[in-house]
């Protein structure tokens, strides 16, 4: 019988953050591809878009005007997806089959920089220090409105991930449950600690550090890797050195470090297939529910769909939806692929 | 304060069957959608097309010729992401962070009809239970295979859900584990089997059949309903009236009557934004371990992305993969949006 390869057997890998498996067919990536093929959008965006609803000076749907900002601006969500309202209710414990709950919160838009055709990779460092500090203030701000327990921050980039605008901005959902994901995260998390006395992140982190794997990009305060778990061609995950629980908890020297290394990665990225990187990303760390949540590790998701060019992308559809997320691609295979990438942009170099 | 209304404000919903929530946004889908448009493929397919590889005649991938077939035709995935073959593995049964293990499965590619241009909804009903009998033929062959403990039916429709060829086909993907999602359905309707000594859905379809609220469809024997729980827009569930576990169960009427609300559903898919709708869809059902699992109960899924328009779409991305699922439109509105539908396809109407 032959023996188990992990770069070549189909195998599941097991996700202790979330206890979910993912389907790995390393075999599989030479596989056709006769389906759909996303559009790239060019790359010939005017600085100052006058129809765009985000750029500074213009009118947004609802009728006010942005200021002529400089910075990272916000903004409250003109379409938000949340209400502040509070709503009164009366909770009906033994339902099982139509449990339904009201939910509070505040959406609010970030725009990342005042330039239109602007995109973090090739920002410089401090403009990217000062969207860090404007998520730092949001997250004190919305996270200490008293019935607000948990702070989603997070980015769609690229039309393929429902971003209806190019100009940079990212988005801020504040609420008063935890959503599932984070629950889910939390409950994994508490129960490592509680076993342990100590984080599942910073465990894993000094693991992968020895192995040197699935490294993409490191320096003195991050890490940026490619989960032994990923389920996206070119997911990673950028995790702090240090253990703290948020992104208050930030040093002046982690600050500075953490805008480096999303340089650094949106850079690889977009230099992978020279395009303007797609993806989803979002900031995992401790709730703000007044709690100490010493099991909380700040930790940066990010979940790009492309696969194989800037146009063919990873579907995760039918047996993903009923069974289990599948991969082609080894997570070793992507983070040797990303590491290789230049620090440097490839249209810096034109 | 404004008393709860479940067809206006915010809230989030619990799906009992997966143990997780989904944030529903009714007032928000009046919000523009100024992003990515869908692209509708032509409905000028020829019957016979030349160049597709699942069309009678034609010469497959790996060399092999598909026989000049005129029911549904089943073959063994060319480019399949499980493999058949026996991995010797040791177990480090001490891992947390780099657990893995070998996993053995069959993938195959079920052709609904040797008609290029023929989907399930413009099928007659004896066509579609010749796809159910071939179904139920493929979960006994393939869950009598010794290692093999779950088989996955599946279809992905429409590029927009990763689908490489219109030629009418699903999947089946048949392995040893049960993958995650199956996994937490069953442990659900475990624990709610051993609290309640009745089923999960059977009970739920009985509250659903009282409401009248989600139904989209009826016969004798199945109910296709919007589930309470649903993530997707126009998202369905269809149920047995009677309770068993899994497809091999049905009575001959049970398959002509399964048969009639798959075309029944399709068409009304289809109706809706006049366009072949896209979507996945899968069966859940029991597992072929070789237990008795009076906790299951068949059922089927389907989750289309559409939203607006034939070109509109829903993006499950940022907030989604980070917090949790949500949508904008409620399910008792989507319901009674499909409901309307005519069963009648628009195409034959022309
Ligand atoms: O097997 P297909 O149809 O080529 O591929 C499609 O379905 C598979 C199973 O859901 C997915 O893993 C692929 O991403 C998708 O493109
Ligand atoms: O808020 P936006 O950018 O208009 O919308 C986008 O992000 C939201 C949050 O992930 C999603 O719910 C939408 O489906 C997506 O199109």
């Amino acid at each position: 019988m032959k023996n188990f390869d992990i770069n070549e057997d189909p195998h599941r890998r097991y996700n202790p953050l979330i206890n979910e498996w993912v389907l790995v067919s390393p075999h599989r990536s030479k596989r056709p591809w006769q389906g759909q093929n996303e559009t790239v959008t060019s790359d010939a965006l005017p600085e100052y878009d006058p129809t765009c609803y985000l750029c500074p000076g213009n009118v947004r749907a609802n009728g006010e005007v942005n200021p002529a900002y400089e910075n990272a601006f916000v903004f409250e969500n003109d379409f938000a997806a949340l209400k502040q309202e509070e709503i009164a209710f009366e909770e009906n414990k033994n339902e099982t089959f139509f449990k339904a709950q009201p939910e509070r919160g505040i959406s609010r838009v970030v725009c990342f920089s005042p330039k239109h055709n602007l995109t973090l990779p090739e920002m410089p460092v401090v403009a990217i220090e000062n969207i860090i500090q404007t998520w730092q203030k949001e997250y004190t701000d919305l996270g200490t409105v008293d019935y607000i327990n948990h702070v989603q921050i997070f980015e769609n980039k690229g039309s393929v991930m429902g971003c209806s605008n190019p100009h940079p901005h990212g988005q801020i959902w504040a609420q008063s449950s935890l959503p599932t994901e984070v629950e889910k995260t939390q409950n994994n998390l508490k129960a490592y600690y509680d076993k342990h006395q100590s984080n599942l992140l910073q465990d894993y982190l000094k693991e992968e550090l020895k192995l040197n794997e699935r490294i993409v990009s490191e320096n003195d305060h991050f890490v940026a890797l490619v989960p032994f778990w990923a389920i996206w061609p070119y997911e990673t995950i950028i995790i702090s050195k240090r253990h703290f629980g948020k992104i208050t908890d930030f040093t002046e020297a982690e600050t500075t470090a953490f805008a480096t290394i999303l340089k650094q990665l949106t850079t690889k990225y977009d230099n992978l297939f020279e395009t303007s990187f797609p993806y989803s990303s979002g900031i995992h760390q401790s709730p703000t529910d007044g709690e100490s949540h010493p099991e909380w590790q700040f930790h940066m998701h990010f979940y790009p769909p492309l696969l194989r060019s800037a146009t063919v992308k990873k579907f995760m559809v039918g047996y993903e939806m009923m069974g289990e997320s599948q991969r082609d691609i080894t997570p070793e295979k992507s983070a040797t692929v990303l590491k290789e990438q230049s620090d440097v942009h490839y249209k810096s170099k034109i």
